[in-house]
C-alpha cells in the first residue's frame, strides 16, 4: 500500500476510534489512551495526524458539517416540494446518524463541546417552509415564520429525546412528521411519505 | 426575627444565590465560594444547611418538582379540555421559568447533572392527548400517541432553543402551539387561545 495511502487509513481509523470513544462517555471523559486502544495505533502515528483530542474533535466537527452539505445540496437539487424536501432531508439525515459514529460525535461536539452552532439548520427551516408558503402549500393563516420554528423544535426535541438511543431516531422523526403535516400542509399526508 | 425564621431565611437566600450561580456557569464551575459572596453568607452558615454544592443542587431540584406538582394539580383541577390544560400547563411553566432562577437552576440540574429524569412530564403528554383522543378532539385518523410525542418534542425543542435567552421562551411557546394546534384537534386555534 502506498504510503500516502496507508496514512490516510490511519488518520481515518483515529477518527473513527476517537468518535466512538466520544459517542461512548462524551468528549470530557473521552481519553487518548482509550482512543488509541480502540484503533490500535501508537501515540507517535496519532500526533503524526492530530496535535491532540481538541484536534481530532475539530476534524470530526468539520467532516459533520462536510457530510451536511452534501445532502443538503442533493436534497435540494431533487425536484420535490420544499416541505418534502424538509421532511426528506431530515429524515435522511436521522437514518444516516443511526448509522454513522463520527456523523453522531460530530453532531454532539457541534452542539455541545465546540460551540452552539446550529449549522445553518435553522436558515434551512425558515427557507424551506418559507418556500412552501410562497406556493401556498401552508395551511390558510399558517405565519410561516412560527411553522418554520415549530418544526425545528420538533426536530430538534426529537433528537434530544432519543439521544440515549439514536437508532429510534429516524422512526420517531418519521412518526412526528406524519403527525405533523397533514394539519400544516396542503396535501400534507404524501409529503409525509416523503420521510420514507 | 425569631432564630427558627432567620435560619429559613438564611437557607433561602443560599438556594436563590447558588441558583443564581448555576443559571449564569453551569453546576460544574460554580464555586462555593462565589455562591457566599452572592448572598453574603458565612462558610459556617451554609455548611449549617448543606453538605456542600451537591446538597443545594438535589434541594433545588427538590423545590423544581414540588412547584411543577403543585402547576399540574392547578391545571388538572381546572375543567377545560385536555389540550386546553396542556397548552395552559406548558405556558405557564415557562412563564414561571422565566421569573423565577431557583426553577431555572431546578430544570437545568433534573435534566443535566442530577439525572435524565424527565420529571413524568412525557406520561403527562400521554395522558391528556389520550383523554383529548377519548373525547374526539384529535383530527381523524391523528395517532394519539404520535401526537403525545409530537407535541412532547416540539416544547422539548423550544426549551432548548431559547435555553440561552429563556424571557423568550413562553412567546415562543405560545407560538408554536398556535401554529400546531388548527391542524391536529378539533377547534384548535380556541383551544390554542389557552395559551395566553
Amino acid at each position: 500500500m502506498p504510503q500516502q495511502q496507508r496514512a490516510q487509513l490511519t488518520r481515518h481509523s483515529i477518527m473513527v476510534a476517537a468518535a466512538e470513544e466520544i459517542d461512548d462517555v462524551g468528549f470530557e471523559a473521552a481519553k487518548l489512551s482509550a482512543i488509541l486502544r480502540r484503533c490500535e495505533t501508537t501515540k507517535g502515528a496519532f500526533y503524526f495526524h492530530f496535535s491532540g483530542k481538541e484536534d481530532v474533535a475539530q476534524a470530526l466537527v468539520a467532516r459533520y458539517r462536510e457530510v451536511l452539505d452534501e445532502f443538503r445540496e442533493r436534497w435540494y437539487q431533487r425536484a420535490q416540494s420544499p416541505m418534502a424536501t424538509l421532511v426528506g432531508l431530515t429524515c435522511d439525515t436521522a437514518r444516516r446518524l443511526e448509522q454513522d459514529v463520527m456523523l453522531r460525535a460530530g453532531l454532539a461536539l457541534a452542539c455541545g463541546h465546540v460551540g452552539t452552532d446550529t449549522d445553518g439548520w435553522e436558515s434551512l427551516f425558515d427557507d424551506l417552509v418559507g418556500r412552501a408558503a410562497e406556493r401556498g402549500q401552508l395551511r390558510p393563516g399558517a405565519d410561516p415564520a412560527a411553522v418554520a420554528r415549530l418544526c425545528y423544535a420538533m426536530v430538534v426535541g426529537t433528537n434530544l429525546l432519543e439521544a440515549s438511543d439514536l437508532r429510534r431516531l429516524a422512526t420517531r422523526l418519521e412518526e412526528s412528521w406524519r403527525a405533523l403535516l397533514p394539519g400544516l400542509v396542503v396535501d400534507g399526508a404524501r409529503t409525509a411519505a416523503a420521510a420514507g
